[in-house]
């Protein structure tokens, strides 16, 4: 085939890989009930599930229990943006991508951290 | 308050939030990637998540792995009722109510077992 | 077969379908981005996807759109439980159940209000 | 600030957007109780939702209720990949990218089609 100009790169390719694992990840497990006792077992269960999909290197999520345990008025929340932080690392073709979640002025930003 | 004759009784409630239970375990979880490997962390997490909620005294959750397995066309697939079987017992006001969903006739079928 | 018990009621297995409803429909749409625009067609959505499943009489949502454009920082939000207000009715071998979720004590509680 | 190697390109950024919206649809609608009957509500829903979100131009939902009739063994069943085509048209600082799902090879393959 031939290559046209619009086609995407490499790089385009792998960050579109991450933002799908991003995307899935967050609409996936945001919902979740969650209280600090029970927020080891969902870290693990959220980055061993992402790390399934394709292209997929590695998974981190931190999931801010001091944050959760001042906010929630009952025993558990829902789990939501506010109350995590995550690293994505995918590889595609020899490309690989860092990609983080943070807050940033109150809203869970999503950014390319890196491609090389 | 009187009480109207159209009120729930006491195990009319504890099995309506048996239900909210259960419909809450699928519709978060359904469709969440996963393969052999990651199915133990997923079932701890569900677990635990799902016990946070108002008057849920046990959640089992059996990820069958060997069905999985058999029916995955790639390294993982998304997990549907057709992948699992799930107990959950609420104990509200002390009325408790057994629950259980299995495969019946190619459907997870949700079902009462028992109040007491 | 001999009734047990412990067997549900006819008004406990109802009460029980309307409680998965109810989880169901939280759990599966939670999350969901919404703005006072795509509220109307999000409420349409979520109705007539919940009145699919077995002993759906009928679901009405109304998100609050007011709350909404007030407690919003950009221009839309996830859905959650302080947006909407939520009926369902179901009707299982004659015996009909009405149950409701609102705001409560700044929770969103879902309740039984009436078995008939 | 100085712009580093390895910091992604503007198609590379919008590449990452795209990518969001595509996990974020799938993981928030799939799962969803569907029947020919309530398909277009679910489809419009699910544009106008996701249309909220940054960057994004226009979301096409197509969901393939002639194949959802023939497969489903009950009334209605669960919305997966298997039973949607979708496009997404993401603008960020002037570079488009458009981007699609659908079947191949039995599964539901999400790529860009251009960047420009």
């Amino acid at each position: 085939m031939t290559r046209n100009d619009s086609d995407p790169t490499d790089g385009e390719a792998a960050c579109f890989e991450a933002g799908i694992k991003f995307g899935a990840l967050y609409h996936q497990f945001a919902g979740t009930p969650v209280s600090p006792d029970s927020a080891p077992s969902l870290e693990t269960a959220i980055e061993e599930s992402i790390e399934n999909q394709p292209f997929c290197e590695s998974v981190t999520v931190d999931i801010l229990t001091e944050k959760l345990a001042a906010e929630m008025d009952h025993e558990y929340t829902e789990l939501t943006g506010r109350f995590m932080e995550v690293e994505i690392v995918v590889d595609r073709e020899g490309c690989e991508v860092v990609t983080r979640m943070e807050m940033e002025d109150g809203y869970p930003l999503m950014k390319v951290e890196s491609v090389r």
